[in-house]
């Protein structure tokens, strides 16, 4: 990047961040790519921590994602490694060998097997990972290791982000607390599945894997794969959870346990704010748009329309511009192939219904409309009168910046 | 518009236009949106007159589109009435009442039935036609019929447009001499299927409805269907053609009779050329990008991924920054959803092929490839290497201009 980025002006800062015991995190400078900054985090997990995880299902997946694929065969995990500046995609057999000499290398360092070294890269496409610096910089990323390293973690995956990301959450399952803690990155070529992002969750509660990977595969349906930027999807995109069991919470093998029930709650709540974190800090967002699709034939209809609306640069363009054009809004559920009579399908923005069935609203008052599109959280509701089927996307709007960003992104 | 927009960089100048017996047309200011410019339309054809259309798959489509479907349940045409501001999409019983007012304004001008008058409307969704407006310009408009009228009809139906489209082509059916001319306009809302866009077509050929139909049904596929601005399908799109038979050519009834070898390669000919006329006008556009996609296991196929390319905003924006990003090519080809190979891909930008095989070419040449970059024509070829599938899109960059135009459209 020729210059650091402006912060993004839907920003929020990092919350009150605690430990998770059984992890370990540290962050160093290995100079992949970028210069003056950490670019490189460690995570160490606790003997015994078991981890589950989701992947980007772009055809043409960087080397990493086949690599944590392979290693979640097992349940168990000791480490994760992850780099910034360079994606590690798209570079053949290297690629393959670079993820085996850094998992080797890490598995080395920590007295461990290097399949329980999880591995992610993100950055440019098809330049080759120079791994020798990832490996040289792993003992000082060993010794710094601490338990409060969460926020520097945050802060060495970052890209083209310009806030780090993080949320914690506090919760009992069967009356003994845990607590859940979690980073992202991520701020372009977001779109399902998932967002261009990584997201790395820690619990110290006790949970098996396969109710471990069912809270993470449904907690990722409602969050970050119902937010967008700009409709691409990475090839290095994952969210994984690791849970180190040092928590006193009763043994748990059904994810629908009622006491489990807080603990998949907050879950949710906290992949959906880290999931809006990465659309707050989409390539150039001045707005934060909330998309609600009702009335559909099905759930999976609603959710296509829905990221049709959000996907659709005319909408996003007229919501940069503060203007409440939902004729494209009719355009885009139009062209999402999904059922839609235009003589029922109703439009509202900021809470004002603009159209309904079919029409526009007579002499509605545009005052609250006007103001709502002056704010920095945009609501578009959909209505399709059809049937029960809703969803929610989150997107954010199309500017200059992105432009800005994206024209000049490996200058 | 507050202000006229640039010409577009790719424009290309008006053809030396020609006369198409049995049509005349004229233009004239109706005052529909615009001040000062014309933005109504009117071609009046010859009685006997043979009409074929294609139309918009928007689910939600405008009033004039479904007066046009209904209407070409008979093959007759007598005259087209077009205006540009204002697209009558979205406006309830209002907008099919203000079609079936100015069908018969105009019919009973002509002396013909309502349904050989075919209409359309672009511009804004959601406002009322002011169709008061336009049949009081009808005097008018019939008053200035011309046979010479093609650039000025070119010019009234332009929106965002910032140059007038036509294209020309003389031919031969079985040694006789027959004329093909057209006029297009369009410069966003443009994908699939088709154009945002309204594109009409004469020739003086005697066809057949059915043959007339099935060439331009199949000339769109490889044209209009198969460019892309900015992904989003309009509400108005449409093509027509219009053949008034007075040419003296031989009676056909086959499509694929050897006869009409010529004339058909001239029609696709001239709908591509007008369809990439289109792109070239694209909102913002400073380069016209091809990309051609090879070894797809279809030709279905093929045209997918070539357009999942073609709608990356990732692609578009580093092509405006001059950037030979081939990374964000490789991720736009795996987020298609079709058949890929990692590992088989290869990927060209202006004849040089940088990636082989699922590689990075070692020490392949860039200068031609930066040089390639800061041209006006952009070529991105694809090779998927599973089977004989291929396709050809075209696409523009995406430029801040895109967002200037779009962010404020309606202010």
């Amino acid at each position: 990047m020729a210059k650091p980025l402006p912060v993004s002006p839907l920003a929020r800062p990092l919350p009150d961040l605690a430990t998770i015991a059984g992890v370990r995190l540290s962050a160093v400078a290995a100079g992949i790519r970028y210069q003056g900054r950490t670019d490189l985090m460690l995570a160490e997990f606790v003997p015994g921590t078991i981890a589950a995880g989701v992947y980007t299902k772009n055809a043409c997946p960087g080397a990493p994602v086949l690599w944590c694929r392979e290693a979640l065969t097992t349940p168990y995990a000791r480490a994760l490694l992850v780099n910034a500046g360079n994606a590690n995609v798209f570079t053949g057999r290297a690629g393959m060998q670079a993820c085996e000499d850094c998992a080797d290398a890490t598995a080395q360092l920590l007295n461990c097997p290097s399949q329980d070294v999880f591995l992610a890269s993100t950055g440019v496409i098809g330049e080759k990972l120079p791994q020798d610096r990832i490996i040289a910089a792993l003992p000082a990323a060993k010794a710094g290791l601490s338990e409060d390293g969460w926020a520097n973690a945050a802060c060495a995956i970052m890209t083209t982000d310009t806030f780090p990301k993080a949320a914690r959450r506090d919760v009992k399952i069967g009356g003994k607390p845990v607590r859940i803690q979690g980073i992202a990155k991520g701020s372009g070529m977001v779109a399902p599945d998932m967002a261009t992002m990584l997201a790395y969750v820690a619990t110290d509660a006790k949970l098996p894997q396969n109710v471990l990977q069912s809270l993470l595969t449904s907690g990722c349906t409602q969050s970050f794969n119902s937010i967008t930027v700009d409709s691409d999807t990475s090839t290095s995109d994952m969210l994984m959870i690791f849970a180190t069991g040092l928590a006193d919470n009763p043994e748990i093998d059904d994810v629908n346990d009622p006491a489990l029930a807080e603990f998949t709650l907050a879950l949710n709540d906290l992949l959906l704010e880290l999931a809006l974190m990465v659309v707050r800090d989409g390539e150039g967002a001045t707005k934060l748009v909330r998309i609600a699709v009702t009335g559909a034939e099905s759930n999976f209809s609603a959710h296509r329309i829905a990221l049709c609306i959000a996907n659709s640069p005319l909408v996003k363009t007229a919501i940069a511009g503060e203007d409440a054009n939902w004729g494209r809004v009719v355009m885009a559920v139009g062209k999402s192939g999904e059922p839609a009579d235009r003589d029922r399908l109703s439009v509202a923005i900021g809470g004002t219904w603009i159209a309904k069935d079919g029409g526009v609203v007579e002499n509605y008052d545009e005052a609250p409309v006007v103001a709502h599109m002056k704010g920095q959280e945009i609501e578009i509701a959909v209505d399709l009168g059809l049937g029960d089927g809703q969803a929610r996307v989150w997107t954010c709007d199309l500017t200059h910046g992105y432009i800005d960003i994206n024209g000049s992104y490996r200058s």
